[in-house]
C-alpha cells in the first residue's frame, strides 16, 4: 500500500490522564496486525458521540446511541477489519458479548463499554476472536497512540492523529485524538471513525452539545466520493482528571477554550481523512459565500465538492472553470447565473455570469499544480456560506474500488 | 477515440414526413467535420420541450423555453463544440443572431427557430461562424439521419439514433429520434441533447405532457456520473404530416398508442447516451421497489446509481452488496435495515437485514461478468418502485475527464 503523497506524519500525542491504551491481534483477516484497541477509561469519565445518518446503521452505531443516553463510560473497543453491518441477531449479539466480556473482567456495566467496527460488511463479527482478544488486550502492555491509530485502521495509508491543548480554569487541559478513513466512506474497509480524549472536567450534556457543533463545522463538512458509511462514529471521551472545575454550559469560565479546541482537534482529524482520501493527490477547500443562507451554501458547496466532473478537472490540473459552474446549477439551491462569482485561489476567473475580461489562465494553472487547491465561489445573493473539504478523483480511486479484484 | 464497447449500430431510420435535414462546417472547433445541423420543418409543425433544471442555464436554454410557450416550430439549428453557455450578453446576442438568419432567409418568425449547442463552456459562439454554417446548410443537399446524429456530437463515440411506428387514427405514424450525451451530463463537451420528430398530428399542449411524463421515465432516470449540465435539452417536434385526426387528449383515438410510442423512443434513445457513457464497460439497471412512495424508490434508486463506490465495484464484478446497503442507507428516505432485500440479476444475496442463509457467489460472480447488470432492492415498507439506468466507473472517465490536459 502506497503512502498518500498528501499524508502527514503522526504527531507527538502526550499521555491524558484517565485513559490507558492496548492493542491486539483478534486476527479478524488474516493479517499479521494489531487490529482490536482496548481503552480503559477512569471512574468519572464523560462521553459523548455523533454517529452516521445512514438508514441502515451497524450494531454497533446501535448500542453507542443507546449507551450515550446515559453519558458514561469506561471502555472502548474498536475491531479493524469486520464491520459487523447488516449481520441482523447475530452482529448484535457479538456487540452484546464485548460488553458483557468487558463488564465481567473490569467490574464496569456493559452500558459503559462503548463499541466500534469497521471493515466487510456482511459477516458476523466472530465472538470467540472478540473475546480472545479483548483478553490478550487486558493483559496487554500499555500502547502508544500511534499504535492505536495503526490499530484501529483499514485501508488507511498512514496513522492519523492530532493533539490541542486549551487553558480552563486556570488549568491545562489535552485533547488527544485518533481517526482513521479513506474512502468517504466505504462500509466494507474504509468507514470513519474518530475518537477524541480529553482530561477536562466537562458535563455530559455539553459535551454533547459541543461536539454536535464541532462535527457540523469538521467531520460532516468533509468528502472524498460522497458515500456515506453504516459505522461512522465519532466519540469524545473525558475523564475530568485536570481537575477544572467541570464545564456545565457555554458560561462557565473556560468552556468557550475548550470548544474552540475540541472544534480544532475536530477539524485537524477531518482534514487527515481527506488527505488520505482514496488516491488523492490534491486537497480542495471549496468556499461559497453569498448564498441566501448558511444551509443552501453548504448544499452548494457539497455539490461542487462530489462533482466528478469537478474533482477530474481537478486531478488533471485543469482550469475547468465550467463544470463548478455546472455543479453550482445542479445543486438546485437558488442561484443566479449572472451574479456569480468563481475564483481558483486567488484569482478570480468568472464573475457577472461570464469569464472576467482578460482572462489569465496562467496563475490558476499554477494555483492547480500545486497540491493544496481552493476553489472560491460567490453567489452574491446573501450572506450565507460554508466551507467544505475534498479531494480529488483519480485513477488510484478506481484502482481501489474495483481493480482489487482483478 | 475508441468506440463504446456497449455502442448500438445506427438504425435504419426512414424519412418523416415535413422534416429536411441538412448539416455544415461550421468550424466551431479546429476540426474538419459538419458541426452544425439544420432541421427545416413543414409548416404547422408543432414543438414540446424539457430542458435542464440547472439554475445556470444556457442562452438556448433560455431561448428554447420562452419560443415553447408558443408550441410551433419551423427549423432548428444545433452547434457542436461549443455550448455557448455562461457568456452573458454575448451568449444572448449569439441565439438571437441564428434566429434572425434562419427568419430572414425563410420567412419564418425568430422564434420558430429553435436553437440547441453543447461543447466547451464561457466562450461566447462565434456569430460569423454560425451565420456562414447556417448559410450552408440552406444550400446544402438533404443529409441523413446518421450524418445528423454525427454533426450534432461532441465526446460520443458513436452516432445514437432510433426509430418506433404506431397506427394512429388508422394511419402509421413514425416517430425518429437522435440524441447525443456521453459524460452524463459535462458542461463543456458532453451535454445531452436529444430530438425527436413525428409526422403525427398533435396538439401541442398535449405533445408536451406526453414528452414532459416520457421524459420523466427515461432521460430524467439515466445517469452516468450524476452530473446535471447548464444546456440539457429535448425536444419533440411533431409535422402533421401523417394526416391523422390531430390527437387533442389522452382520449382521443391513437393517443394511448402514440404516447406508448414516444414513451419507447425516450427511453431507447436515454439507454442509448448510457451506453456511450464515459468510460461504461457494463449497462447498469436499477431497480428498486417496495419504496414508500415512488418518489421515495426513485431517491434510493438513483444514491446507488450515482454511488462511486457501487459503480467500482461493478467495473471490478465484484459482488459487493455492502456497497448497495450503504448507498440505500445514505439516501436519507425510509428505509428499515431489517426489511431489506438485494438481489444482482436473478440472484437473490440478502434478505430480512443479513446475507441469504446459504449464499452461493457463483451466480452473482457470473452475472457481473456480463455487460448488462441489474440490481434489484426491496425495501419491504410500501408499493413505491422506480427504475434507472447508469453504467459503471471505469479508469477510462479519469482519463477521459482528468488527464487530457496531462
Amino acid at each position: 500500500m502506497t503512502v498518500s503523497p498528501l499524508a502527514r506524519p503522526f504527531p507527538d500525542l502526550p499521555p491524558v490522564a484517565g485513559v490507558r491504551i492496548a492493542v491486539a491481534r483478534a486476527r479478524y483477516k488474516t493479517w499479521d496486525r494489531a487490529d482490536l484497541t482496548y481503552v480503559a477509561l477512569d471512574e468519572g469519565t464523560v462521553v459523548a458521540g455523533v454517529t452516521t445518518s445512514s438508514k441502515c446503521p451497524s450494531p454497533e452505531v446501535e448500542w453507542c446511541r443507546a449507551a450515550l443516553t446515559l453519558g458514561r463510560a469506561r471502555a472502548l473497543v474498536v475491531n479493524a477489519g469486520n464491520s459487523n453491518a447488516f449481520t441482523g441477531n447475530r452482529g448484535r449479539a457479538a456487540v452484546e458479548a464485548i460488553a458483557a466480556r468487558v463488564a465481567g473482567a473490569t467490574g464496569c456495566k456493559p452500558s459503559d463499554v462503548f463499541v466500534a467496527s469497521t471493515g466487510v460488511i456482511g459477516v458476523p463479527l466472530p465472538i470467540d476472536k472478540a473475546e480472545a482478544g479483548i483478553d490478550a488486550a487486558l493483559a496487554a502492555p500499555e500502547a502508544s497512540w500511534e499504535e492505536a491509530a495503526n490499530a484501529i485502521s483499514t485501508t488507511d495509508t498512514f496513522a492519523k492523529g492530532a493533539v490541542v491543548r486549551a487553558v480552563v480554569d486556570g488549568r491545562i487541559v489535552t485533547l488527544a485524538g485518533i481517526v482513521k478513513g479513506s474512502g468517504m466512506i466505504a462500509p466494507d474497509m474504509a468507514t470513519m471513525l474518530g475518537f477524541i480524549f480529553t482530561d477536562a472536567a466537562v458535563d455530559p450534556g455539553l459535551l454533547q452539545k459541543m461536539l454536535g457543533t464541532a462535527n457540523a463545522q469538521s467531520f460532516s463538512c468533509i468528502t472524498v466520493d460522497g458515500d456515506t458509511s453504516t459505522s461512522d462514529t465519532v466519540l469524545a471521551f473525558a475523564t475530568g482528571a485536570a481537575g477544572n472545575a467541570p464545564l456545565a454550559d457555554m458560561d462557565s469560565p473556560g468552556a468557550d477554550a475548550f470548544n474552540a479546541a475540541l472544534i480544532d482537534i475536530c477539524t485537524q482529524l477531518s482534514h487527515l481523512v481527506v488527505r488520505d482520501g482514496e488516491g488523492a493527490t490534491k486537497f480542495v477547500t471549496v468556499d461559497v459565500e453569498g448564498a441566501q443562507s448558511d444551509a443552501s451554501a453548504r448544499v452548494i458547496a457539497l455539490s461542487i465538492a462530489n462533482s466528478p466532473l469537478v474533482k477530474t478537472a481537478i486531478a488533471g490540473e485543469d482550469a475547468n472553470w465550467g463544470r463548478v459552474v455546472m455543479a453550482v446549477g445542479k445543486a438546485g439551491e437558488p442561484a443566479e447565473r449572472d451574479s456569480l462569482a468563481i475564483r481558483f485561489g486567488a484569482t478570480q476567473v468568472a464573475s457577472g455570469g461570464l469569464a472576467v475580461e482578460g482572462y489569465d489562465e496562467a496563475p490558476v494553472a499554477a494555483h492547480l499544480k500545486g497540491s493544496e487547491i481552493e476553489i472560491g465561489v460567490d453567489l452574491g445573493l446573501g450572506e450565507g456560506r460554508a466551507t467544505v473539504w475534498t479531494c480529488d478523483l483519480t485513477h488510484g480511486y478506481i484502482s481501489i474500488n474495483a481493480d482489487y479484484r482483478s
